[in-house]
């Protein structure tokens, strides 16, 4: 086992490995600056904008799809039972974020739509919920980068915060709905914006999850408070 | 290459491969099983099957976790290109079937709070949308069991259907919604129910694509009508 032809793998093995993390480090950078450019152009209400970030989000399902390939060829090469740990927490991370940044173009495609109609009060309420999500996303891949399960699991905890605030603006919504009917349409728009940026918290949360499998092994996480009834808005 | 070793491992690399696809398919029945059961209590209004549903979810997510750690481990034999191709193919496609059976179960949920207020008109477009919904994941699961590109390609053209329906509702019950402010909270639910079940579309057309490049390679896939606007809804 100790053939220097076997150290040879073992060491462009672990130069592979980390060529994939700094791919899912970018992956994970690009779909934090989606994010923050897609609340931005909710509060900005630029349509030119929105259409960019849009665009941008082809690269990052490309690279996810890099990165799963990588991953593949990764495991190809035989690696022991920490390293494919490392390499089913990669995969799945990936998927996470390719979805935060299917979120944040999403929340760019119905700002365009929130365009047609006058700017609401309740944009402010969304715009906090947003910065929320973007922490617990940064927050969550520096966790991942550093190995740092006790960072990854204060993201998992903080997700009850993002919960609350999207039950409270949910509530906002409907009640505004129901004074007035022309706000319906711009304001349907808000609910699903409002549920973006919920899944989004909530796939920080799997990243956490998965960081913490990769530090401490399949054991048993930490109980976590949940505030969102199940995902089911209030009814 | 020809050592009656060689030719052991390439066997029981096949035998694996084959459990690895049993796997797959009963966690795509039981994806359509949750489905149908959730089509089934939104209708007959039925809180106790709704929570059933709600807990046989983890069950899928369960396998989901299974399927990805025999791919790894699948892989780590090694496979040649074709395999890697179909091992890559096994991991998405358990991925699709878990967020279906997540919308199966959310639409569960969400019916617990539909039941909190009258009947709605709208359940019944609602319905028409889940069953054929419902036939799209039948029918790629199906494509996916017996390698068919082109029953994978009818299910990634009849997706427009899909979009179709489901922008038809939306308009709806924006209407409906505009009309009578007492139907906002159930009509809301209504709302996030049509999309779930446009998402389930979604991935049954991501299913249909990683069929038709199973079979046919990385190649170009034919070209798609796409008639929801972006799955951005009516404004």
């Amino acid at each position: 086992m100790n053939s220097p032809m076997h150290e040879h793998i073992v060491k462009s093995f672990d130069e592979e490995q980390q060529r994939l993390l700094q791919e899912l480090q970018r992956m994970g950078d690009m779909a934090a600056a989606q994010l923050e450019a897609a609340l931005d152009v909710i509060e900005r209400r630029d349509d030119r904008a929105a259409a960019r970030i849009i665009d941008n989000d082809e690269a990052i399902d490309t690279l996810e799809h890099e990165v799963s390939h990588d991953v593949m060829r990764l495991a190809l090469r035989g690696p022991m039972a920490r390293d494919l740990r490392e390499i089913l927490a990669a995969l799945r991370i990936a998927a996470d974020i390719e979805r935060i940044g299917d979120y944040a173009a999403n929340l760019a495609k119905r700002s365009l739509a929130l365009n047609l109609s006058p700017p609401l009060p309740q944009t402010r309420g969304l715009d906090a919920l947003g910065r929320l999500a973007l922490q617990q996303v940064r927050d969550v891949i520096a966790a991942y980068r550093d190995r740092d399960a006790e960072a990854a699991q204060r993201v998992r905890a903080r997700d009850a915060e993002l919960d609350t605030l999207h039950t409270g603006l949910f509530r906002e919504l409907l009640t505004y709905m129901m004074e007035d009917a022309r706000a319906i349409t711009p304001c349907t728009h808000l609910l699903f914006m409002a549920k973006n940026l919920e899944r989004i918290g909530d796939h920080a949360t799997n990243i956490a999850e998965n960081v913490w499998f990769l530090v401490h092994g399949e054991g048993l996480l930490p109980p976590r408070e949940k505030r969102d009834a199940a995902s089911l808005p209030p009814a």
